[in-house]
């Protein structure tokens, strides 16, 4: 059994996901691709040696009798509208993120999974598929290290473009911390402070580099969160959960132990590309072979949802330098899952 | 473009391989099968959903115009039959270590491959797709240590089952180290020691274990392994290289770090199933690929062929105490091949 | 030449110095002890065979003809009234923590030695000693990760007991990063806020455990610091520093890497007092070699004032959930000494 | 109570024990010198204000009335000679290594030491009181690992100078490991073997630069040693036991960890002089405090002797390519003694 995918947007990560569905993983097919750029969609067809149609807009590719499923990798503006259309049409949608560009839009989508009833919508976060965020998770669950408490994590870049914008480290970067710590502790947020430590001089002076995020859970738990997108130094994505009767640490990616040059020493990753890309083919194959089974395991588009609220809470709260509550509405039943376990299992 | 694959041995690791085949990987498909146990043969079949005729002998096998493939999985006194037949056939073929059971049979198969004029046989080594081993010869040839002049290792074991044999530690263990080094440093061995340091008490009267086995390559470099099966702690393998300027060593397992009841720790491996599981599903993919490109990158029959001449030689050399010289036949020009580049590129 | 030391108090900590200047360190003589249980001073020279008096109250001792240089190791609440005693008498007193009770009493110390003119006060935190936190320090100031920006600090005790209250994890913890990172930065305070995280289920109802304490320098560095006084697995100390270009963390403390019990691990410290033991030998080798050259190295009375301001604030912050700010007055230049240069060099 | 020691050779390692004598330790004081070179001890006694008579030679030095006991830091030919005297004159003597240049001077030192019947000399073999290999020791001892099996260790150094001879890698450098080891096992050596690896080209022609030396102790312990004295990257000493039930490992050498230039790294010592500085002065003021208490606790006369018969046969062992015995004659029940366990006091 094959699943049918539609891909809208051909761009970048687009590209990616067609080679892996195609070259890597298993029990998929693409089978119609569009993009705004049109020549680009037929020249990845091509790339790819694809069986598949090149639609001339996302709605009608949405629509087509041989799509099962569709993958969203448009640009982000577009997501709301094809993912509201896949909806529409009961076929189930893979979303890199955002979901949509507002907590509104997001809401609108979960509003309508909702009142059709079943859950179609995964969102493209990806860390809830990396083996060390997973084993991260099992250790805790596992009750080794008692309740949690205190969650401190880091996310350093080594340096931005200069189209990123002063928002992007909120939306673009922590995001991935707002969804995976979610997941990771099964809670919720409930407050978020900012606070600016002094800028580093080797930031762009429009940028508040690095920033402190400070939140509070439901349960309890306080996260102390570092973005950092011009540390210098190396890609390196921190996490260490302080439980009542122990600590654990996100694992360092793999690498040899050197002694050189009167140091002992590992190398850091410097290139974000190369940290979470094998948990981008699980993800992927976790997406199809749930999808082939009827079934939904990732980050729903409730998740998406509760990502762009608590990225609107941190922005709000960088500008006022205030406690910003984050409220969200009772979660519907609806959307109380089982994903983690299920996703756990895509790794073994 | 499907590779079709006929499997001969359907047991605990022949089974492993149709359902990598079958589930995990690109481009092959199951389309014999034969066991020696024609009920487990068939109960596999169905077990995967193969579209696979069940064949009574492997010889009948090797030659159905159906098999584009050969998978050699039965028990090892068997292997040196259906890879010569799978030569005589002109079909690639894959065989789970050993190439053969002795040395002479595996040379046997070394003349009747070159006498062929093709590479067809690869041999189930797998280390050399692990990532680790992968990143350490990659720093290795980057120069950066120099040339390499000692190479210390370990392969321990937390314990063997009572059928395990006194010779075991060598055909069975280190026969793995004594593949994954010659490709490790581009180097062939000329000499090996093996000497007994006190008995573990906790090891088995019969066993000498731990052991510890020194070899010196043509290039000059010394080994010095330790074979440790009943070390009890943990499965553990480790590599260090000494280089003229610095030392490399492979990385250790992922694993998340712990503070907890006055440790800071990591775990340990215990079983050997978990150490290269990745590397097997690398191992495979990368044949099915290149035997479809219609090339051999593995290791090959004259590496299979180098290991069974130097494990003879560390039996040898441990019953005599003496420094035991190993002498191989020249390497025929045909076995000169870019193998480890291509492995290289598997991974990436 | 020898100093002669009169010490006040010889409780644990008093015969623990006392010792230490018998037995271990160099230039020292106790030639004079008072307690308030004037049997345990006694017992306490005759243990360590003392040619000392052994007076019947602290301001004899301090104005003793005998008695170079002055040691207050006695119930806090008795310090300030010794501290000022000594610097009437002129001369030079250790302090063990805290200088004084409250912040104004410190103040009455600074203004006390300022009008003296001379330094003479030195307050026992030992840290600054600790060679750890002096190579932490060292590689701050060269410059190598550039300017502080964040620190990221942790206080870790196994538990505490019955008797420790919920002030005490600021007053007699924290104090200590209170201090140390005051010179680890050279910068000083301008605000705190403190959040409690969901509290250990471990930890006494009526404390705060564990505690988040958030700083702000004067020079914009951010210090995040947790405070967990029943963290069950260990006594930890944590502190790491992030530049602009890296980031710098102290070192554990020396302990064997064991593989054992499918974990490689390295033991915790359980006991505070193994943690900074050579420390306190370094500190008071120190102070009396700078007293013997007229000199004062270590953390001054303006350092006790400025910890115990900062103390007072953590409390506000800890009670009323406000961002609170810390005013110190103008440091006097009087106490703008080269301290921890000298202090490096006690320790090469 | 005051240890009178006379020091014979005031050149660098005798004037740093002077230093330490003088200005670090606890009781003693330096009352006699001497150097062949006469104006040099005249200005070491003036540079620390020693009270010390200069004398013309080491004899009159050892037999003069003020002087309690000698120290030997005299060029290595004149050891034998100055510890026999200091022998026949009933006096406690600490020698630094070598105890005499040849084996049989060693003896003539261990018949005279047993003649006299009372252990008057501790040889200056530092390791023994240096806090790693202390905790080295006290985890196996405490039986966690069950049996030592075999022992990995190298001796490492960034590059050597132009007069360090060939047999100087194992008189002068692997000594160290030479005694230690037996310590640390609480075993005697019966056999070595040398080999040596491919020569680094970064070393000198004249040298067999790394070597490896494998060892058997009476036990049946196994010693995988490894000498690499221009090994370019660092001064690094290791050693690792392997139990039967686990491994330890000599701790690194404290030092920050850095992120920073993509690597996670700590610093490497590169000077060979940082690496014991702390365990001369434990050794000195151990040896200061046993002898006061008329106590032998360090490396005896029977170490000194035991580590020159085993470089003895180190070097006709590399000189041959055979395996060599090392026959000691029994151990005198005079030398028997509880040195470790004392030593471990030293440090606590």
């Amino acid at each position: 059994m094959t699943l049918r995918v539609g891909v809208i947007g051909t761009g970048a990560i687009g590209r990616d996901h067609i080679r892996r569905m195609t070259q890597v993983l298993k029990g998929a097919a693409v089978v119609a691709v569009t993009d705004v750029n049109a020549a680009q969609a037929q020249q990845v067809a091509n790339e790819f040696n694809l069986q598949a149609a090149v639609y001339d807009n996302g709605l009608d590719l949405i629509r087509a009798q041989e799509v099962d499923a569709v993958m969203v990798t448009s640009w982000g503006a577009t997501h709301e509208e094809f993912v509201l259309a896949s909806i529409a049409a009961g076929k189930p949608v893979f979303c890199e993120k955002p979901l949509a560009v507002t907590a509104e839009g997001c809401k609108r989508i979960v509003e309508a999974e909702a009142a059709f009833g079943k859950m179609l919508v995964q969102v493209g976060y990806m860390r809830r598929y990396d083996r060390g965020y997973r084993v991260l998770k099992e250790t805790i669950d596992s009750g080794v290290i008692g309740h949690p408490l205190i969650l401190h994590c880091a996310h350093r870049n080594v340096s931005v473009p200069d189209f990123y914008t002063r928002d992007m480290s909120v939306v673009d970067t922590f995001i991935h911390e707002l969804d995976v710590h979610r997941w990771l502790l099964d809670d919720d947020y409930v407050s978020v402070q900012v606070v600016r430590p002094r800028r580093s001089s080797l930031s762009g002076e429009h940028l508040n580099d690095p920033l402190l995020v400070y939140m509070e859970t439901a349960k309890g738990v306080r996260i102390n969160g570092e973005i950092f997108v011009n540390c210098k130094y190396g890609y390196d994505i921190q996490c260490q959960v302080v439980g009542e009767t122990g600590i654990v640490s996100l694992p360092e990616p793999m690498s040899v132990t050197m002694r050189s040059e009167a140091k002992l020493s590992n190398a850091l990753l410097t290139d974000w590309k190369d940290r979470f890309i094998e948990a981008y083919d699980i993800e992927l194959q976790d997406w199809i072979d749930a999808t082939l089974r009827g079934e939904m395991n990732g980050p729903s588009a409730w998740d998406g949802y509760s990502a762009a609220v608590a990225a609107d809470a941190c922005l709000a709260a960088r500008d006022s330098g205030d406690i910003v509550r984050i409220d969200m509405p009772e979660r519907p039943s609806f959307y109380r899952s089982k994903h983690s376990e299920s996703a756990a299992e895509a790794i073994r």
